[in-house]
């Protein structure tokens, strides 16, 4: 991960969980969605299929991994993987856990409104729960 | 591929352009942007983390290789790779190239205004680009 550096936006808007898959972890700061973000410190890419072979399968597998505990931890009928990049062209994925009742059903989370930071203490604990189930 | 039906919204809205990675690879009728829709043929799934170890594999494979090719043939600034599934709960991952002056850009392409189907002859020449550029 030499020389990686997270896009100031990304920074911005976001809380670090960990590592794991090559790439950093990071909690998207909205209280609407359980929202994770994966950014491959694999150099200065901006799109999935430019990842290296070994890389793709390790990202791949992390997304696959993170997909499927998010949707256990939170029991949410549907998640949104998405690699777009419109706007923060640091390559970063999205996993999203979607609910039937969250404020963008059934249309995508980008753009709806404005985020909900979570409280400190809310942060705290998520960030401590999200460690202990999706990191093992 | 024994008891797949690809969903009647799928079908309605795409054209097939061939098989690769053990899915069909569709052509949305949307003539505003270069997307296509890759569907797994693996029974009847809804995540993309849902995909057996082995198919995980080859879809993933499937996504970057389309990529990549619908990156190098549109000479598009921006790939978006999708798995949402909201509206549509059969397993299909989006891949469209994207314009800096596209009708919806910066933001995602879904729900932005009308599809634009094209013409006959013009859907008849994509597809035979598209068969010959990104299933060899």
């Amino acid at each position: 991960m030499d020389g990686f550096a997270l896009h100031p936006q990304l920074a911005k808007d976001t809380v670090l969980i960990g590592h794991l898959a090559g790439s950093q972890l990071l909690l998207m700061n909205d209280a609407r969605f359980p929202w994770l973000i994966l950014v491959p410190a694999h150099g200065d890419l901006q799109e999935l299929h430019e990842l290296a072979e070994a890389s793709f399968t390790e990202v791949t597998q992390g997304i696959k991994q993170i997909s499927e505990k998010l949707q256990r931890l939170t029991d949410a009928p549907k998640m949104n993987i998405a690699a777009l990049g419109n706007q923060v062209p640091q390559l970063h994925i999205h996993i999203i856990a979607r609910r039937h009742d969250d404020p963008a059903w059934p249309g995508p989370v980008w753009g709806v409104g404005d985020p909900l930071p979570y409280s400190e203490d809310e942060q705290k604990v998520l960030i401590e729960t999200l460690q202990e189930q999706l990191l093992d």
